[in-house]
This record gives C-alpha cells, sequence and structure tokens, in this order.
C-alpha cells in the first residue's frame, strides 16, 4: 500500500531542559520578576532562594556499575544524575534548588533501540537495580523518584533516544512511534502527512509518548478523543518476563483489553517503547469564544448542559472568579467559560452559535467573539497557562507555596466538592502556614457524566519548611477528594506522592490482581519501585 | 439531590425462552418454514430435525446438593438445567436438537441479592465446584457450557433474579443497574426518566447488562459510544477474594482502570453484580438513507471516509452484494449502505446530507431518503436482523452449516482480509462439506481506523456431521483472521470456542499477569474455568 510511509531516522533532538525547574532554563523567571510575583502575595519571602550550581552539588557516590556492553549507553556524570533525580512537582523543584540530591540515580541510561531496553532490564533483574522509566522527567506526583527502597542500585532509563515516528499508515490514519518521542519532535514527523496525534497536555514540549501513555495522560481538548488511552491502538512493551506486543486494532472483545493493562501501569509492569497511535487530520477550521456569568453555579450548569449536548466543543475552559482574575482573562468577580471549536473537514461557526447560545440560556454574556482568529480571553488564557509552570517555579524561589490538584467527580458530587475544598483544604492550609490561601479552580475537561476540575492553591511558606507545608496541603487535597467520592487524580497519575489516596480508592481485589501482574511480569521487583505499588521485599 | 430517585422492586419479569434455540419460543419457525429456507440452499436437507420434548431428554445425575441455606436458591429441575447447558451456537443447537446434554449443569442458580452471589461462591469454592456465570445465555462462543473440567460439580448461576435499576442520578445522567437486567427490563425502568443505556445488541432482548459487560458486548450503532466498555462508569464485582467496587467516575488516571480488567474477564474473575452506566437522552431526531454502489471496493472507501469525517452515524451498515441480497434490501450485485443519524436535542437533517454527500463522492447512489420517518431499506434491513437468530435455528433443523464470525481490522488490511475469507474459509467449507458455501460480510461498526466487518458462512451440512463441520468452518475461519492480523472476536467474546485464535492473538506477557490475577482472585479456579484460561488442575 503506499500510503505505508517508512520514515528516515532524525527529527529527535532533545531541547535543553533545566535539571531543577520546569522546562526551558531560558525562560525560567530572573530574580527580580520572582519578587514582584511574590509581592502580590501578602506575607511571601522577600528574596528569591538562588539556584545552586551543578558544579556546588554534592551527589552521593555511585554503588553500582553497567557491564562493559552496555556501558556506552550509560551515564554516571553528575549534571546527568542531577537533572534526572526529580520530576518537577513543587516539593522537587525546592529540594533541588536546596541542592538536596540524595535520591539521584546512580546511573542514567539512554537506551537507542529496544535491544538496549530489554538488555538494560535483563542486567537490572539480576544485579537488584531498581530501573525508573524516565521520558522526560515532567511528573508532578513523584513518579520519577527513587524513595526509600533498598535496591543494590537505581537506573533512570531515559528514553528520549528513542523518538521516531517509524511508520505511517495513511488509510487507517495511524503512526507507529518510539515512546521517547517529545510532543513537538513527534508532531513535527506528522505534519508533513497532514496529520496529528492533536494531543497538547500541558506538559506537551516537555514529555513523551511513553510518558503520556504509563500516566494515562489528558490532552487539551476538552472533549470526545483526549485522553492518550482511547488514541492508543496498540502497545509494545518490554517486561522483565518478555515482550508485549499487542495487536493493531480499531477495536476488539477479545478478553480485558491488554493495553488497558499497561495504560496506567506508571512503569511499574514494563516499559513502554512503542506504540500505534490513531491520529487525526489536522484542523482547518477552528473559532471560539468566551461567555461571562455572574454566578458560578449557573456557569456550572451551562458547562453541563453543552457536556451533555453531543456538541463536543474541543475547548470548554471554566475559570471560576479567582482563577479567571489570576489568569488575567476578567476581572470583577465573575466566571468565564473559554469555548472552542474545531473542524478538519468543514465550518463550525453553527457549532459555536448553538453552544454560545446554550451558555446564554443558563444566564452567560457573551463577552466577546472572533470566529476567524479565536479571541483574546482564550489567547490570554493560552498564553498564562503554557507559562504557568515557570511561574509556580518563581513562587517556589520566593519559599510560596503552590500545589496545583486535579480531579473528576460526577456532576451530582461537584458543588459539594468545590464546597469542600475551600474550607477543607483550606483550614488545612492555614493551619499549616498561618497564612490565607488563594483557592482557585478550573475545568480542564469536561464529560457528559461530570466536570474534571484542577484546583490551584497558593499561600505564603515559611522559607525551610516548603516541602512539609507542601505535603501537609496535599496531603488534605486527597483526603477531601476522597471524601466526596472524586478521583485522586484525573490525569496527573499517582506516582509516589498520591500513594495514600490511591490506596483507599483502588478496590482491594483489584488490588489483589494487580500485585499479582506485577509479580508475574517483574518478580525481581525492579520497575519503578515504590509507584502503585509498596517495593517489594 | 432531588434527581436522585430510588426505584421499587418490579419490571423484573424475565420472558419465555426457548431451550433448545434463539429466544421465544412461540417465533421459532414452524417445519414448513425451515424446508422453504432450505429449498434455497442446494444440496440441504429436506426434513427437519426434530426438537426433542424436554420429557425424552436424558440428563446426568445431579452430583453436588447445596447446603441447607441456600437451597432455596437452586434448581436441580431437568427441564432447567436443559436450559442452561448451551450458549446459542450453531454447535450448541445444534447438540440441543440431538438431545445430547451430557455437559447440563448439576445445578441451577438463581440468586436474589448480591450476599446470595456470595454466598454460592464461598460454597462452591470450598467444594470444587465449577460456577458458570449465566446471563440470558445468548452466548454464541460457548461462555457458559462447562467442557472438560475435572471439577465435583458444575453450578449454572443465572442472574436474572437481579434486574433492577436501583437508582438514577439525573443529574449525572447516570444508573445503578443490576446485572441481571434484560435488555428490554432495564429500558423500561429507564423510559420514564427520558433516558436510554442505548445499548442494543442483536441479542438485546434475551441477554443481560452483565453479559454485555463481561463480553465487551457492541451496541447496534456504528460508531462513537456504542461499546458497553465506554457506557461504564463503575462496576461491583463479587470474586471470591472479595467484593470489587470501583469508584464512579467520569474519567480517572490513578492507575491502570479497574474496570478494564473485569471488562472482557467473561466471567473467569467474578461476577458482575450492579453497574454504574452512563445513559443519554432519548433522541427526538432521527433520519437515515441508504445508498447503493456497484463496486463494493468504492462503497469500502466511502465508509472509510466517513468513519474518518467526524460525523459520527449511528448507523453506518455496509451490506456487500450478498449480503444484500440475502438481506432483501437490494438486489442486482450492488452493495448497500444504510446510514442513519440520530439526536435527542437537534436537527439531523443537514448531518444525513453530509453523509450522502460523502458516499455520492465515492461513487454512491442515494436509493431512497425520507428522513422524517426512515426508510425501507433501512426498515427491511432492521426486520430481518432481528429474525436473523430464528432463521439460523431453522437453517440448523435442516442441517444446513450456517457460521457468522465477526471481527475488527485497519482499513489497509481489510481488502485482503476480504479477499481471504472468501478464499481460504470458503476451500475449508468445500474441504468439510463438498459444498460451495454463501459467504457474505457487513460492517456493523466502523471506527476511523478501521472496520468491524461481520461474516456469514451458508452451506449444506451433512446430517449427523453437523458439528464437526461447523468447527472445521470456525477453525478456518480463527485462522485466517489471524493471518491477517484482525482480531478473533470484535463483540461476540472468546468463551471456549474462540480460544485457539484468541491464545495466538493475547501477547505472551500479557497472558501470563492475567493468569496471575485469575490465580489472586479466584485460588479454587472455579470461575468458568476453560474460558480465556485453560482450567487450573
Amino acid at each position: 500500500m503506499p500510503d505505508r510511509i517508512s520514515l528516515p531516522h532524525g527529527a529527535d533532538a532533545v531541547p535543553a531542559r533545566s535539571w531543577w525547574g520546569w522546562g526551558d532554563p531560558g525562560q525560567a523567571l530572573p530574580d527580580a520578576e520572582c519578587a514582584e510575583l511574590a509581592a502580590l502575595v501578602p506575607g511571601a519571602a522577600g528574596t528569591a532562594l538562588p539556584v545552586p550550581s551543578i558544579a556546588s552539588l554534592e551527589l552521593p557516590p555511585v554503588r553500582v556499575s553497567a557491564p562493559r556492553t552496555l556501558a556506552h549507553l550509560v551515564s554516571g556524570a553528575p549534571a546527568v544524575r542531577a537533572g534526572h533525580t526529580y520530576g518537577k512537582a513543587f516539593r522537587d523543584v525546592v529540594r533541588a534548588l536546596r541542592g538536596d540530591l540524595a535520591a539521584a540515580p546512580d546511573l542514567v541510561a539512554f537506551p537507542r533501540e529496544e535491544r538496549d531496553v530489554v538488555d538494560l532490564l535483563d542486567w537490572a533483574s539480576g544485579a537488584d537495580v531498581a530501573v525508573i522509566p524516565y521520558g522526560a522527567g515532567s511528573s508532578v506526583v513523584g513518579g520519577v523518584e527513587y524513595r526509600a527502597g533498598s535496591h543494590s542500585g537505581v537506573l533512570s532509563m531515559d528514553l528520549s533516544g528513542m523518538g521516531r515516528v517509524l511508520e505511517i499508515d495513511r488509510v487507517s490514519r495511524s503512526a507507529r512511534i518510539q515512546a521517547g518521542a517529545l510532543g513537538p519532535v513527534l508532531e513535527a514527523q506528522l505534519r508533513p502527512h497532514g496529520l496529528t496525534l492533536r494531543h497538547f497536555p500541558q506538559s506537551f514540549a516537555f514529555s513523551t509518548l511513553g510518558g503520556w501513555l504509563a500516566t494515562r495522560a489528558g490532552g487539551h481538548y476538552a472533549t470526545l478523543h483526549t485522553h492518550i488511552d482511547d488514541l492508543t491502538a496498540a502497545l509494545r512493551v518490554v517486561t522483565p518476563a518478555g515482550v508485549s506486543e499487542s495487536l493493531r486494532l480499531p477495536g476488539s472483545g477479545a478478553g480485558p483489553s491488554p493495553d488497558r493493562l499497561f495504560l496506567g501501569s506508571e512503569g511499574t509492569l514494563g516499559i513502554i517503547t512503542e506504540a500505534w497511535m490513531r491520529l487525526q487530520d489536522r484542523p482547518a477550521h477552528k473559532a471560539s469564544a468566551s461567555v461571562v456569568f455572574d454566578r458560578f453555579p449557573a456557569a456550572v450548569d451551562a458547562v453541563r448542559a453543552i457536556a451533555q449536548s453531543g456538541l463536543h466543543p474541543a475547548n470548554c475552559r471554566l475559570l471560576d472568579p479567582g482563577e479567571a482574575a489570576l489568569s488575567g482573562v476578567a476581572g470583577g468577580g465573575g466566571s468565564v467559560l473559554v469555548l472552542g471549536v474545531e473542524s478538519a473537514h468543514r465550518p463550525v461557526d453553527g457549532r459555536l452559535a448553538e453552544l454560545v447560545a446554550l451558555a446564554r440560556d443558563h444566564g452567560g454574556s457573551p463577552a466577546e467573539s472572533a470566529p476567524a482568529a479565536g479571541d483574546s480571553a482564550a489567547e490570554t488564557w493560552r498564553s498564562a497557562f503554557l507559562r504557568m509552570p515557570y511561574v509556580r517555579d518563581g513562587l517556589a524561589r520566593m519559599s510560596v507555596i503552590s500545589e496545583t490538584f486535579e480531579t473528576a467527580c460526577t456532576w451530582d458530587r461537584f458543588p459539594e466538592l468545590y464546597e469542600a475544598v475551600h474550607r477543607d483544604v483550606g483550614a488545612a492550609v492555614r493551619a499549616a502556614t498561618g497564612a490565607e490561601p488563594i483557592i482557585n479552580c478550573r475545568f480542564t475537561h469536561v464529560y457528559p457524566d461530570g466536570p474534571a476540575p484542577y484546583f490551584t492553591v497558593i499561600a505564603p511558606g515559611r522559607r525551610g519548611s516548603e516541602v512539609s507545608m507542601w505535603d501537609a496541603v496535599k496531603a488534605a487535597a486527597m483526603r477531601t477528594l476522597g471524601e466526596h467520592r472524586a478521583t485522586v487524580t484525573h490525569h496527573h497519575a499517582v506516582g509516589r506522592d498520591h500513594r495514600p489516596g490511591y490506596d483507599r480508592q483502588r478496590p482491594e481485589p483489584f488490588a489483589l490482581a494487580l500485585r499479582a501482574a506485577k509479580q508475574a511480569l517483574d518478580p525481581a521487583g525492579i520497575l519503578n519501585p515504590g509507584v502503585l505499588f509498596d517495593p517489594a521485599g
């Protein structure tokens, strides 16, 4: 079939990445800007924590060495180890700024092909070396950090050298892609074919396909096919017990889905090396609008009506009054609903008009609307959105506690959950910091049966106690979510930080089954110990 | 919340059901009609196999008895055991007609509440009694038949006494429903609330929610939310290791999905007793049209364009020339595409017009179109569709081999698969029966990345050898699907009949994980032994 294309090697350049904070080191906020930000948070520290030089870092000694046949794939260089010690949670950034790298991996491996992954796992299984699969390290849940285990050594397995689109099936609109492909890298390889994976998590530029798959990532789009789960047609996974390759299929009813066991397994059952992904034609028609509501509950009702309307907006981001003010799209206590529609095939203005009409029926006032070019609330929002992780790092340098937690619940439970977060998480922040927190909420995704609310909590912290304060906020968040039957995570994954909430949420018989599956696939217990399960032994 | 409604007991009357063949015994074809049908198949037998009287049946002796506390829940009556011996595959019907009931369960249990299921499993686990979960027995893959095991006894667990909608959450458009609810029974309880599960497999009237969940059923609709998997918000499952209850959520990224392990587990990991299901508003707008194509490949291209268009037709059923002729919707060698659109909220004529235009772009000729009332090809098709199982039984009584097998593959593989089925399965039928088969195909579901083709194979059989001939056809079908990387089943499930194809398709590491999960949840190995796994011991 002529539409099946084999792609040449290339296009897999990995961009420079901050070793201590988010993304591009060139975009980190300068000290003066950190201080300006902190001035908006009454009680915040007056000076920024300095960023230590890599030369000044003290790393624990390397305890293991790779066999000669694999030595060319691994590095024990301090800068490399430092950059692979943590993910990008607030507590990670603060610990890195303090130069606390006690958890650094002994070695970092850079496999170039699947065979390397197999060989590295073989060695690690025999040598009692824990293996932490690493895409681009964007985890905000302690997913890539070795913690409190007793292995002989720790290897971070960085897949970024495996970033190619290997094959495109144009007829079936699918591609076989290596797991180490960063978002921009894979999109660049699909674009010439008029195709897109159309999966844009906030971390897009600094996260990989394999990471999205392992953590069940949610994309940017609010409805329909936005979860990586639904875009997956087949997986190749290297486990210590062998390579698992599922059949690429549009649908199947042959037993429980093999892919769904590995999706969300967070590197504990195997290392995803390739996937066949379902692609889409690139959108040719786009329109967006924003609607302001005086009352937040009315806005929630409007969003519910939209989610149940079958109109499938690409964007349906509701910002509560605090969030709208913070991101600069509206002041005055209103809630803002940013709506977007897209299509590769037909004009979308009619659909946008229907969506806006539904919002108006529920008391919304269209703020402005510019279907051809997008509207300015949407653009203000988008640029604020992409800048958020850098802002969070700037706040961390000012010892301002910043925690984001995201969830999903059914519509009937949302009003009480929203109240409880303000009341109970608010109380926990006050108890931990002595200060009044900012608590904001937006919806990242909406479903016919419920929203995915994303909460931001900000409060001035005490210098030196940032991590324990953040831990107290996180614990309160998990407790509140559990009490209101909301999931401990909608798309950030479980990692190590969400374990208490996850352990309460996971049905016990399912936990038994999953532990048994883990034992069968990873009998030596080397794969990402502490994530999803307690480390064995 | 006022929209949360507790429903009274009731509406769970179970209709009369044929013990040997499909569905309503009153709709079985009379002898004369069987003979008329067979006259259309050159070489078919001239007289119908008689239907044995229940009184004449010889059943094996009952080997086990339930403890006194559970005795009121079980029956060992011959008619009850006979009706629970088989599913409804061709080979099941033929064996029943021959009075071969050697595989009859010792006892049939009718639990009335979840506690009964727990108690029955406790007893069975301790007494080495195999338990076959039974919804309404519509399996066509040997899913409810005890076969070749060495247990001390066999209990068929009939859930039909647990058929209530327990709770409706109108705000989140969801309902908590007992697993034993038959299709019409659950829809009758949802209708007064303006809601529908909108899941209509061909077996709808004689299958249950629990059966749909356990086998990953496909609904009637061609695109979007038609699979039971996607309609499931939470499951309650009784396993020998405890009751698993997942949190009802619109979405979650907390580890691998617990529900997706049980969906498709076919009664081997536990017995589903309840589920929270996502509902939809009842459609208020419907339109359909049919389009005729001279060339089948052009019709396939049209359907692919439609599946990738984002128009989400409710119906997109492509009948190849043989299927179109057989079901009476068109003669003359044309292929027929039946299109349907539905919406609860807005007119659908524009969407239908776009779909028809796409079909026309690919060389189709609209046959007729009556958007207000449906069109006659669609209605002819629908009534033929619902009558098909009765026709199949009539053919079985005339010793005409009739096998339907369904699959899914990517678009790039379909043309070769279609040819291979005609060539290789055709050759297998000729070798087994000495006759020229009829081989037809339709698409039941379509996805952006591929279709779900459904093949029908009909050939005159030799009286007395029907089962072995059917087995030969089934084996050839599985082999051909596997060779062309098509799934062994898209929505009929694996059961016992599809094991050879499933075992080849299932990735070995996933098989290891699944067996370990089975061992953890069902250590005594009593749950549906032989399905998905070899029986232990």
